[in-house]
């Protein structure tokens, strides 16, 4: 008897991007991290955690999180009981697919978009089916009524940056007879989100991600809000204790300092901005994004001889080798300065690094 | 259509030991938290994580938390694929249960020990088989062959303290078709572990924790030995970024100090043996214990009662109400004289903290 399910063996596992171990000497622009440090009161909140002799160490963290529930839902306007706080937010789309989906039921998503929720879909040996986009930024054949268990929409969408109007976000929650998850880890470089569809229909949940906007990838936090009855499900599957101590601390100084959050999220869609008409001058195509990273397409839509010459001059981008992608680059935002290099080593062709 | 699975729907939940909120004001004996603060090097290792300006808490952690896998596997003599790390020893626990256990599938573990493995289970949608024990440390009843896809045992076991021979953990191996999960976190309480027959037999998997022993409650940490086609399974079903960049800090510190974690591991064990002592002494059972922590019986088999005398006195014990555990408290080994106020008020009767 093999002792391992059979859907554990035949599945690949995740494959997460690239980080290099020599990262101090790359422009890293292909994971969409933020390229400006967190809010200083995350550091002071982890320091006070912490105290003279890390004591609180030794002792089990909230296992409620429930400063930060209270403190998430004071800013997106909803009850803690509507919030529920994730190790990243991987960890409660993990545990949506799990509340919602049995052996055999199927999930649905739009490919492209994150393929994490194919891996996640297989561990619970779940079915996946994947629905492509229209030019108008709606889903291919979306059926009348969707009767797939949870449907997972990412808006707005990685690679490629578009956002789907709240209008037709809810009209997709009509039309799905299980959940709809909003995958809103990007929303906060976008001029619009999806919280009032979850006050308004009784299937939406969203998900959102301290790793990018809040510049806290390195500590897993993550959240989603949604009716009560959900999140009471989702609660019972989380692991009981699954924040620790420095993460909850790290986590509300973060929510609790607005100002530099915002601050931040404009200069990086400043930047973005500034990068996308750069490149359109240089004929580049590159659609509209709501993310903190833009979809580059060259004239000669070769986006694995773009990426080829980035990385021999150590600017590390993501470029995708299925056939709907592989024309264009993924481009997290950086600095000012880095997408400056950046143009510079795009505008010049080739250059070496070393040179 | 209800939206929720109907295993999910149908559950309890799991509620962790009760932690008051004014915590500083009680001896806090239930739920086996370490009285020490982790090594020094821990919160050392932190600060050089977090730098100047917390500027890595922006990029993503290691994903395969390498470095902690070589320490790990040099301190418990493996290789690096025979560990996986886990975010807590929850998480391993669970994605065991994952890895083996489809729906309506069994898993079984013995009774009393660690409820969450049903909590778990029920998450997963596989049936539970619970067995009794003998007086003499061994499972009443286990089948000759047992065809569960996994099984959990607990040595030492909590909340009875009670070690299984090493002979008897390779004999149950023998025994069972599927994983056999030794959850050993407790072991470094005790005077054997049984990290030798993960190599003597193919389906033993050795679950630990840096909670008790590493003073690390607060980090969420711990991690699985076994063969690395098991490895290999869990390694694709846990979050791929599931420990954060301090919990890493923090950990490898933790591991590498061995001469604080001796020490401070002995003091706890001779704490616990001189408790031991003075509460026999006292007309209580005290059965010997691998952990760190005691399962005290009353001479009036009262355990709710001194639960209660213990309570007023400011002092938190653990009572279980099932009737195997009634007529005693579980109690964690704190400081010297943590034990020392607690015995003075069992020898005293009743005390109030106030008075």
């Amino acid at each position: 008897m093999n002792r391992l399910r059979q859907n554990i063996r035949d599945m690949a596992g995740y494959i997460p991007g690239f980080q290099p171990p020599d990262i101090a000497s790359w422009i890293k622009l292909n994971t969409n991290e933020n390229p400006y440090p967190p809010s200083p009161r995350v550091r002071e909140a982890i320091l006070a955690e912490l105290g003279e002799d890390a004591a609180l160490l030794r002792t089990y963290p909230s296992a409620s999180s429930s400063l930060l529930r209270e403190a998430a839902g004071r800013l997106y306007g909803f009850d803690p009981d509507w919030i529920i706080m994730a190790n990243g937010s991987d960890e409660v789309l993990n545990n949506l697919i799990r509340a919602c989906a049995g052996e055999g039921e199927e999930i649905g998503y739009v490919h492209p978009s994150y393929s994490y929720y194919a891996t996640l879909a297989e561990i619970q040996g779940a079915r996946v089916r994947t629905f492509g986009l229209t030019d108008d930024w709606r889903i291919a054949g979306f059926p009348g009524r969707y009767d797939g268990r949870l449907f997972f929409l990412t808006t707005p969408n990685s690679p490629l940056g578009g956002v789907f109007s709240l209008a037709y976000i809810e009209e997709l929650a009509g039309r799905c007879a299980g959940l709809l998850v909003v995958d809103e880890a990007y929303a906060d470089f976008a001029g619009e989100n999806a919280l009032e569809l979850v006050k308004r229909c009784d299937n939406v949940v969203v998900t959102r991600t301290l790793s990018k906007s809040y510049a806290l990838a390195g500590m897993r936090l993550g959240l989603a809000i949604a009716r009560p009855a959900i999140i009471a499900a989702l609660d019972k599957i989380r692991d009981h204790y699954n924040l620790d101590r420095l993460a909850q601390a790290a986590c509300l100084a973060a929510l609790e300092d607005q100002d530099y959050f915002r601050r931040r999220c404009d200069q990086v869609v400043a930047t973005r901005e500034r990068f996308s008409a750069a490149l359109r001058a240089l004929g580049f195509t590159v659609p509209s994004s709501g993310g903190n990273f833009i979809f580059a397409t060259p004239p000669d839509r070769d986006g694995r001889r773009l990426y080829d010459d980035l990385y021999r001059s150590r600017i590390l981008v993501r470029h995708f080798s299925d056939p709907l992608l592989a024309h264009g680059v993924r481009i997290s935002i950086g600095t000012d300065e880095e997408m400056a290099r950046t143009l510079a080593v795009i505008a010049g062709g080739k250059h070496d690094a070393t040179a």
